[in-house]
């Protein structure tokens, strides 16, 4: 049975970090990441080891704003959308932090926070960091073909953000520190009922809505309590069908989503079309834009899914439809 | 740092369920899974969807045994080894139990319990399941050549078994139920200082000695508590490894160590060289031999260590060497 996972304690965010490459830096929030690199290689010779260097960079950038030695870190989540994932265990493996290695495509990000809520608020373990990347060139070799090819995109296609962001997360109230998960709700998995795997918005927008609608079911409180309701990456064409479902299911909230995957670029740039995507879209955008919105307090209460396509190239040619998942943190500020 | 998590309550096994092959059927196991199916093919079309009917199969036998409907479960964590673990959400969404998708390789078994243990002490999550699967015509297609091909393999090389293993747990003591996991560590990723893809068991083992001699230290409890210490899959050359390490730095845990990996097969069969691998190979062997020891009260104490190597082909052929990773839970029983 779905629920809320009330945290009984509520486990505040020490530091995070931004790390994007050329078109990242380029894009509206370009100002507000922690670093770039214009090469999108980061001193690396394959796209491979660049977003394992990534990963790593915004690690050691997250650790050093919240001061804190990596030995002091219990556990580390992290994923990423490499085959096996080895982009997240060959880049954060040096870390020597205990390691819990995850899938959940694009919302990898927020599954990685919830867990490590848990983890926190069940008391044995004091600190913990989440590290989720994504690597555009990485993944265009990988899931559809490499990007010297030059093959033509589809509009309803997004772009693989080449993005890292790191989170670290202390189990108890920290001096200076405001913003803290309240609650988290596991992701269910919804048929996305389309087998285009250029059109992955439209495939998370049912799961993002099937999550909105049980969160705010559960919670019981009404929607003008929350000043943002946040997904990861459905782009363009993903929020149009979700607001869509907003409108006529949960009228209002409409006007309080936002997706990351349309804040990361400026939409004038066409063949970005519908947006940004990959496991560094949410993390990055949550590190570099909403975090610092909720530590002024201007923002005091959000809901932050981030959005996964559950598939791969080879079950997209088996037929197989494109199965979404969205699990949801409800993050907090205490900012006078 | 690295921490034994203790949990405030203690998750029983409410069921298990333990689905293969035909090399399954055929192993000194055999008779002990809860269903074998001698085409490896589960009705299915395509060794990829075997594999995701293989884990529905094992999650459906697993709820009849506890008489529990699907919706009675309130998280199911899940992992495999196919591109974007797409065998899990592929074969499980139809459930509609909330979703926590993992990937720690051959590990994701320990992996998926320890978090389950977790979840389920926080206490606000009753009950929960894990189901992990492996399928060799699968994986030799995606990470070797396809088995059509007939490519010959190396001595030390593994036969990752078409396998499933599902496990039920609740969050308390249940009327008529005796084992429960007692405490949990997370695993930590450690160089196997080895590149060859052909050896896992190689790259795995120095993993498992790391996650044993560390739990051992943490625990200070004297090697005489346990009357099993288990790892997942290192095979015979892995457990050789691990034994030789054992026998230098922690003298008599030779004695008291088991591999699944071992368990599986029978020997005589060369073809299948070091033995079983994959995530399917610690899941069974745990399901179909090791909890009805514990149930009857043969085995009162035991750390399982699901063993993992961290890698893709990509990776391996850009010449990353292949890391370990290997979490514990100790299971114990309290049969009279």
């Amino acid at each position: 049975m779905r629920k809320i996972i009330n945290l009984s304690n509520k486990p505040y965010f020490l530091s995070s970090a931004a790390v994007g490459g050329y078109e990242e830096r380029r894009g509206p929030l370009g100002e507000s990441f922690d670093l770039c690199d214009d090469s999108d290689l980061f001193g690396m010779e394959s796209w491979e080891a660049a977003e394992s260097e990534m990963g790593r960079i915004s690690l050691n950038i997250a650790l050093k704003k919240a001061a804190l030695a990596e030995s002091s870190l219990d556990v580390l989540l992290a994923g990423d959308l490499e085959n096996q994932c080895v982009a997240s265990s060959g880049g954060l493996y040096t870390f020597g932090i205990p390691y819990v290695g995850l899938y959940s495509a694009c919302s990898t990000c927020t599954e990685a926070l919830l867990l490590l809520s848990v983890l926190l608020s069940s008391g044995e373990l004091s600190l913990g960091a989440t590290v989720t990347t994504s690597h555009n060139s990485a993944a265009e070799r990988q899931f559809r073909t490499p990007v010297e090819y030059g093959a033509q995109r589809a509009p309803s296609a997004q772009w693989t953000a080449t993005a890292a962001g790191s989170f670290i997360l202390s189990k108890n109230k920290t001096a200076g520190k405001n913003v803290f998960v309240n609650n988290v709700m596991l992701g269910k998995i919804v048929d996305g009922l389309t087998k285009d795997g250029a059109n992955m918005g439209a495939a998370m927008a049912r799961a993002a809505f099937d999550s909105v609608y049980t969160y705010l079911s559960l919670a019981g409180k009404p929607l003008s309590d929350y000043d943002r309701i946040i997904t990861g990456d459905l782009g363009a064409v993903g929020s149009d069908i979700l607001c869509e479902l907003f409108t006529k299911e949960i009228p209002g909230a409409e006007h309080i989503h936002t997706d990351c995957g349309k804040l990361l670029y400026s939409f004038e740039k066409k063949n970005l079309h519908s947006g940004a995507s990959g496991c560094g879209c949410s993390a990055s955008v949550l590190a570099a834009h909403f975090l610092p919105m909720l530590e002024s307090g201007r923002l005091k209460n959000i809901l932050f899914l981030s959005t996964g396509a559950l598939m791969n190239p080879q079950s997209v040619l088996q037929g197989n439809s494109i199965l979404g998942i969205a699990p949801v943190i409800n993050i907090c500020s205490d900012a006078e």
